[in-house]
């Protein structure tokens, strides 16, 4: 993938969408500027997860923006995504690389600086430094990098870089100067009364 | 598959297994003359899920017994097991058989008349009729078939049959009349006291 494609990074969160439709939240985003999304379900059935996985899909290919499914490769590989995103408790990257093959993408969150540095015997795409600030979209997350840790982070890793927790227009600036490649919201776009025009706004930002 | 794998076929479950390692149920009900063992879970994270289906792998090898996951493709091809099974909720077969190829076993859920004839047009490999009896195992399935159903279904399908549902010592002789392949069985080994004894009492009666 281009690093570029990771500048503003949309992970979807249907409770904090408040019940609007999510290929709807998702269109709007892209028009406004979101370069790569990631569908992220921890509720669903597989089949109702492929099934909106195919929606968004449809939705982004017109767009060119790259679909990610988050955890779930039996889903990337149903869907034909464009890749996957794991954590450190979902699928070894080995396995995934060998199920989904060389041209998918693979990202990796990355929660401390041991994991950053690891990261760099592997072949992934990008990392996703997690989080940067504590956030109310995730609890069961570890310690904030905080700026300096997400300074360090990008100045270690050989991947390009994304940005993720507490991320919004208050802290989006910051981020990038830190040497990143871009930022991943949750809230930011997910609850936002126009997601479009909240993504233009942070687009601007960056 | 041979339809005589499916004689004694035990689907693992964790909290019914009492805080028991389930290698050590696993391996005893193998012991005892379980044919096959479908791996179930939940609530692990995807990573536990693959470590518990490689050790499962690896205790059931010596005995020749499949090991099948439910529901989650990923997983069996990460631990590169036998084959999936899974529910009407699950994975499409389609798909399912795309991802796996076409020597690995699938098996599916089949839980009214309507569903035994539609998979009639599916290559899986056995089905399983749920519930045959209402079950505290189970919580959110689909109305009992019942003695007559499973009898209905064991003539109607094309495909090698386990009834599942309220199978036990009590039951199981009554099912296997109804011209079926085998029983599967979750509490009756699970939670026996002694699960290799469960199984061969169990496989006496088939």
């Amino acid at each position: 993938m281009r690093p570029d494609q990771l500048r503003l990074y949309l992970v979807t969160d249907r409770p904090l969408s408040f019940g609007r439709d999510l290929e709807w939240i998702v269109e709007e985003a892209v028009k406004g500027g979101t370069t790569i999304v990631q569908l992220r379900e921890k509720s669903l059935d597989t089949r109702e997860f492929i099934e909106l996985g195919l929606r968004l899909k449809r939705t982004l290919a017109p767009y060119g923006v790259p679909l990610i499914i988050n955890d779930r490769v039996d889903v990337a590989l149903a869907v034909d995504a464009d890749g996957v995103h794991i954590g450190q408790s979902d699928m070894p990257y080995e396995i995934a690389r060998r199920l989904l093959g060389p041209d998918k993408i693979i990202g990796l969150s990355v929660e401390n600086m041991d994991e950053v540095a690891e990261a760099n015997a592997l072949d992934v795409d990008y990392v996703a430094v997690s989080p940067v600030y504590g956030t109310p979209t995730k609890t069961d997350t570890a310690p904030p990098f905080g700026l300096d840790g997400l300074k360090r982070a990008a100045a270690l890793t050989r991947h390009p870089v994304v940005a993720i927790g507490g991320m919004n227009r208050s802290t989006a600036s910051g981020a990038m100067a830190c040497g990143i490649d871009g930022i991943a919201v949750v809230s930011a776009i997910c609850s936002a009364p126009e997601p479009q025009q909240a993504a233009r706004e942070l687009l601007n930002l960056l």
